[in-house]
């Protein structure tokens, strides 16, 4: 079959893999349909070269099930499923609190180990994949809903409502979301479906931030204005109840903390990779009485409120999506996404 | 000065009654600029006749500050203010967590007798009002809102809001509010912005109903369906998550009861008076594994979060007003009010 | 095999009944070694004959597993386990909120109609168990675990749990246990180890009261103290932050909502069968902002705690046992519990 | 009166020094009968020379009324109080929400300017001070209690409560309290009291640890056992539920996030001065779905639920006295606590 093979940084082709077959009774092999590229996918284009060439990229796709192996109990062939980013093996304490991203059994070799599109799991952007763990990796796709509506489940949408989530965005709360990308979209969007009476929403792309606007946010921009004095005027001079930080950079991670209240949240669904965050103890966590969090998304949390509120209306994930392109094509996909070309906000892949 | 005094059951008069003056060093008196009439004033109205006549009534009432006495440190004479529906003390163990509406010094004569307009406490319908316990229950008006945007924070905002609250309405739920009365509305916008994936609106009146649906609920007028039945449609045959009643009947906390899941939760914020709820208790509480609920609002609990939402143009509660009278003409707004007349939703009035 | 049977109010036989066979893919056979008469067993031996006769009591079990299907994958024959007193799925939309008690597979026939020892599902006084949807509704057996300190994991030791749960009692709360028997005893245990400052033990039983003393309780016996005045004595007039009604009589969640707070919690885990409960709404609910709340106990829900808490000695369940005879004896036990012969608490049957 | 007085780092002076008067109408003059050293006081005896000398140590201190403002409502001359250790306005949206230690007001010099014992506000070691915002900052003393009872709410038993607070402990969990000073002693009561399985306490000094393991945690020394190795044997494997740092050191926030499992909270109780704390956000933040939570104690929040346990011989701060001194000796205590001799844990001044 095809896939989007990793080769090295700026090295991702289109070529022959292959076929997926179930490997353990808990299997299963998806045929996949959809499949969308992730802001850390770019990770690996950008980063430094990995020792393990060779795998499929790719941990956003949905599909029909083509097999299962003997222990599949909830699953049948030929049923249509979303693929959790993460693999938890459904068993052990952490996945049975829905913490399938720190499965006991799949990050053994390590933490975060356990997504697809890695030298150890390959990943999504292919025609097909086997999915360990089926019963606890699965999520059924209802027919009255169109695959781009509920694509983003399998990821993106569930990191961005549990950015919200994370920081506590509560009824009346003044919020601030740093990033207007995919995530952070999705972030803004579940503060304010959360009861937020303003979000502010910071980014540099002045057309991301009149994206922002027109979905009711304060847009921002930092280079002309100052998040935390905005902050503080919108709320009698005490500072922004709770931030996200969706973009992945650290130095947000202090803004965020800058520019909240004390007593204020900050999560962080931004992928900080390559280093450390440095925190000015005393006066960012102690003097401000903060609560900072982050995480891996477990898509299977959110994923039954989100489907009620797609089938309802009240959410459009696929609004998002700028660009269609054939599998393959995905090495273009790659090229738009990576340079920002075109008003690029999201780049699905049909196999 | 002028004001609606209760007289018995169907005659109320508007007359002559003393200025109000500083009774306590703790005090305030307020010239009052705009009352409502509120459901729960009908029950006076209606109800059987009470011993004690010759009051004033309402309790939903904004206006400015004339005098305080020397022990009010949080308000000056010429501020403008929202008065509490319920007199605390601000010092007592249940006022210290926001349960001003349980304060254990003005409950001493029973339970529920520190609302104004009672017999207890004379009330807002009138052209000024002496205020108990001004730190306590003042709310301080802002500037740039009108007076219509703001008044119902003084009851039934919060109440309705109360209402998703001890309803637990979370992201993506299925709830029910009974009733689309002014209270009712509060409840359905509340609900619709926690995050509710759909809010169920019943009423019998087809005028009603079509503004529910005009703000995004789904609505029901159960001569013609089932709740129950409609909540498990929506919801893969389990039932609803929460149910609000906003209507005060007995029947509809059982209506509750039956058309949510297990584990649902259930609010009644619609007034009971006159008699006992009997809850088939197998069935409706232990066996459904339900949360019940049903509280006297805290205006000052919920006027933080509220304010904003109304600053920031998320939330409109000026949009209720259907009459706007003068003080004079306050028994006709009650005559009003009371026979359902001219697509009525709720009544103001200008002293 | 040997089991006690059904045949009517106070007709409990040890008699043989056909030994228990795997008859779905996702059962268990399950040899029981050890079995507890609960306090709601005795409603079918107080209450109405059944229509359905000679089905085996009880839902109190554990043993070794001797068989399974071919879809059960966490669990092997040979393994211990102790069994669930519900029966869930494990897969509908309830199931994954912990609610197996409202599972929608297995109440199609009505509320509360998955419970073993019923007409429905052969129980487990008994020498061995079909278990239907073992996956869900097995809990494996630690080895380092005597059985006698796990059993009650089954069905009273969360129960009682649950009632302090339920009731919300938190730091420095004064809580009301209503019960000293097997329920009431683990109520007031979890109510102490969420951090009650007191916890008011009422019965009429000075024995069982003496040992709520001796446990850390202020007990109280309401032919001589009123429940609501001490309860105010304790807390500077206001009321107890919560109550736990173990009994399962009407009176007593009356009785725990005069007693509480304005803002209090009332929990039910005692069975109130055959009949409602009248609430002056107004007064004991409205006017007090009540929560309410009842339920079936889910034990999954509470295992991983409960089994840390007994394993590192913080919890004696075993304590509560008073009785221990043979499963041919079994008759004798319920004679002995129902009369309260003894001093009994808890009788225990080894099969 | 007499005073101890800051004149440099290791320059402590008792003297003479003015008496405290009434300088606002909001507040009080109290003559001190009770005060202690806390570890915080020892950053001035440590740190750098501070620009400022010659003001009053000290922020842990009860006494009687001596005088009050006009504005003072709730407090009379003649009733014993306890002081907070910070200082709120009682009116602002940050004290509103018992979030005094952030009040709007008092921190307009900079965050954490707002604690008596620093150069901006005359501190308690002393035999009397000036408290601002009485209403706001002074809390009753019960005659029935002890002074050497209930001194420590005014500071280090609601920090080791709030610690516990913040790493959400909960029932069932596996808790680390990094140190086994007077907080971190608190601490570990406050998890155990919150119903932890198990406090595993950390400490270098043997006798603390002895004193730990009495107590009842899980005793260990970083010396001869690993913190993460141990919490993981405890737990299966996966970690322990969350740790709280109760020493100050930027190490052991790291050491806290590694032994914590995925899901897991680490509070910050200890003060961390002087720098900042690098964290590996992916590996100790993101990876590990951690919630990290510090913040400076609001004794006003925990004041209510401390003392019903501390009246109802739930707990016991006096315990963790060693050291009973005059105020004319109080260098000399500082002396005992700063070089840990004679197995000294807290010292207490009496003027």
């Amino acid at each position: 079959m095809k896939a989007i093979v990793y080769h090295g940084p700026r090295d991702f082709r289109v070529e022959d893999v292959p076929d997926p077959k179930l490997e353990s009774a808990s299997d299963a092999v998806v045929r996949i349909e959809r499949t969308a590229i992730c802001g850390s996918d770019l990770h690996f284009y950008h980063g430094d070269p990995l020792p393990v060439t060779g795998f499929t990229i790719g941990h956003e796709f949905l599909g029909t099930i083509e097999d299962v192996g003997s222990e599949v109990t909830r699953f049948r062939p030929g049923q249509r499923v979303l693929v959790s980013c993460t693999i938890g093996c459904g068993h052990c304490s952490l996945c049975d609190q829905d913490l399938y991203s720190g499965c006991l059994e799949n990050t053994r070799l390590g933490p975060i180990t356990n997504i697809f599109g890695s030298p150890i799991h390959q990943g999504g952007q292919a025609e097909g994949a086997r999915v360990p763990f089926a019963d606890a990796n699965l999520m059924p796709l209802p027919d009255d809903l169109d695959d781009e509506q509920v694509l983003f489940l399998t990821d993106i949408l569930p990191t961005g409502t549990m950015g919200a989530d994370l920081a506590e965005v509560g009824l009346g709360d003044v919020a601030i979301v740093f990033g207007c990308g995919p995530v952070g979209t999705f972030a803004q969007q579940a503060a304010l479906i959360r009861g937020a009476a303003c979000v502010i929403a910071v980014d540099l792309d002045e057309g991301r931030l009149a994206k922002a606007a027109a979905r009711g946010c304060r847009p921002l921009n930092p280079t002309r204005e100052d998040v935390s004095e905005v902050a503080r005027e919108l709320t009698g001079g005490r500072g922004a109840d709770c931030a996200i930080e969706a973009v992945g950079k650290a130095e947000l991670v202090l803004a965020a903390a800058d520019a909240v209240r004390v007593g204020g949240r900050v999560s962080v669904v931004g992928v900080i990779t390559g280093g450390e965050v440095s925190l000015p103890f005393m006066t960012s966590m102690t003097g401000k009485n903060l609560t900072l969090r982050s995480g891996i998304v477990n898509p299977q949390r959110y994923y039954p409120e989100l489907m009620r509120l797609i089938r309802q209306g009240r959410l459009h994930p696929e609004e998002i999506i700028t660009h269609r392109l054939s599998l393959a094509d995905g090495v273009r996909g790659y090229e738009i996404f990576d340079a920002h070309e075109e008003d690029v906000l999201k780049v699905v892949l049909e196999p």
